[in-house]
């Protein structure tokens, strides 16, 4: 095991194997329990915080750390948070039903514009996921990976968890911490597919560019189009796919 | 756009491409919102049958259809409910905090015993993930699979979905449909990684295969060996890694 508990071995067909470790972690605030998510070990204040910004409960660093109890997997998160998180999502009427565009007004609400931010060459973008350090992945090949990049393609921040959301929150986490929220200036980059949600946080937390390795969903299209942001796919290979926000490509 | 809305054209890079549909579901039991989750069209009523049985809240089929208000991206399903679903997660007490041991015990309420189970090739259950039929992950990279298999290799019911416990829950909600729950002479298998959530759903519908052709994380190890469930992972190239329960396994 690491120091952070990320991997452990397992035996398996009788010889000695490492896993990815997976663990309940409860968010707390103010000492009410907000939210139990499955995550790998690690980087939990971060995952805490990140998670809070992306739902738009709060919108700058907090102090977090183990509650007083010193509950195991649990954080606590200084309160207090911008809106009731009981607040149903994506809701409209009970005659209409929930749609993709209540979940995109959802996101409007809870993120400030994007600027115009970098420009940045396609070729550079395409290879951002070969620059994304991935240890536990090497050892276990169970966990996805967020980094967040500089525009000139340098590395600042890299996180894995077995939830792809997960490693997204402990970026975020960071750089807010860091200072670096908005991430006006800044691309992130996944090891994986672009889901609504994925777009999501990076939209609350002001990245103009974002990309990965596999395929964007039709709604993650729409809500990049709709926030202005620069969402490219099947970055592989040294080529990457542009479904939104061409103008921040360099060809 | 195929007949259930799976897929859509979208415009990228000034041609036409096609992308996996990724939209809000609204699952209410008798007029109750339940849970909303980002879903690929097709398949609502089996999805709500297959995540209420997955969490424990019913135990057999039940009515399910558009609501009568006709609310758009809704699913009702008659009740009653066989616990409070709004009842917490992994909970311990404040002072120990949530661990992994909840979350088993959690799912050994829901779950009966899994029975002997079939006994199968570990070459036949290496190249089941070649025989899950995947058409929109063809057109679009942007899904995943599970299907539902005997113990001879036969593909019996096969779910796309761009969520995994989502394409997990289809496959069950059929088979409760169709009167095979509990799975227990069937092989469950699945297009990517072996979280906790999948084996959970797995175990619940009462099946004692699970295979991957992704890694499994270390709480999904401890789950299927809870359960005396047989996990395999990594069913690549005519190969798989068996964690749990070899003794269904055949080499």
């Amino acid at each position: 095991m690491d120091a952070h508990g990320a991997w452990r071995e397992v035996e398996r067909d009788g010889e000695r194997d490492a896993v990815a470790v997976e663990e309940p972690l409860e968010i707390r605030v103010d000492g009410r329990a907000l939210s139990v998510t499955m995550r790998t070990p690690g980087h939990d204040e971060e995952l805490a915080l990140g998670f809070l910004l992306g739902e738009g409960l709060i919108d700058g660093p907090r102090a977090a750390g183990l509650p007083d109890d010193f509950a195991a997997n649990t954080i606590e998160v200084a309160g207090p948070l911008r809106r009731d998180p009981g607040a149903r999502r994506f809701y409209t009427t009970s005659s209409c039903g929930v749609c993709g565009k209540g979940a995109l007004e959802e996101v409007a609400v809870a993120s400030a514009p994007l600027g115009p931010g970098p420009v940045v060459d396609r070729a550079l973008l395409a290879i951002l996921p070969d620059r994304l350090a991935q240890p536990t992945f090497e050892l276990t090949g169970g966990v996805h990976a967020t980094g967040l990049f500089d525009a000139a393609g340098r590395l600042l921040i890299a996180r894995e968890d077995v939830g792809r959301h997960n490693a997204m929150d402990k970026v975020v986490g960071r750089a807010l911490l860091d200072g670096l929220v908005p991430l006006s200036t800044k691309v992130l980059c996944v090891s994986g597919r672009l889901s609504f949600e994925l777009v999501q946080k990076a939209a609350v937390a002001g990245a103009p560019i974002l990309v990965g390795v596999g395929a964007p969903s039709s709604l993650a299209i729409e809500l990049a189009a709709d926030r202005g942001m620069t969402l490219a796919g099947f970055a592989r290979r040294g080529r990457t796919n542009v479904y939104t926000g061409a103008e921040r490509i360099r060809a």
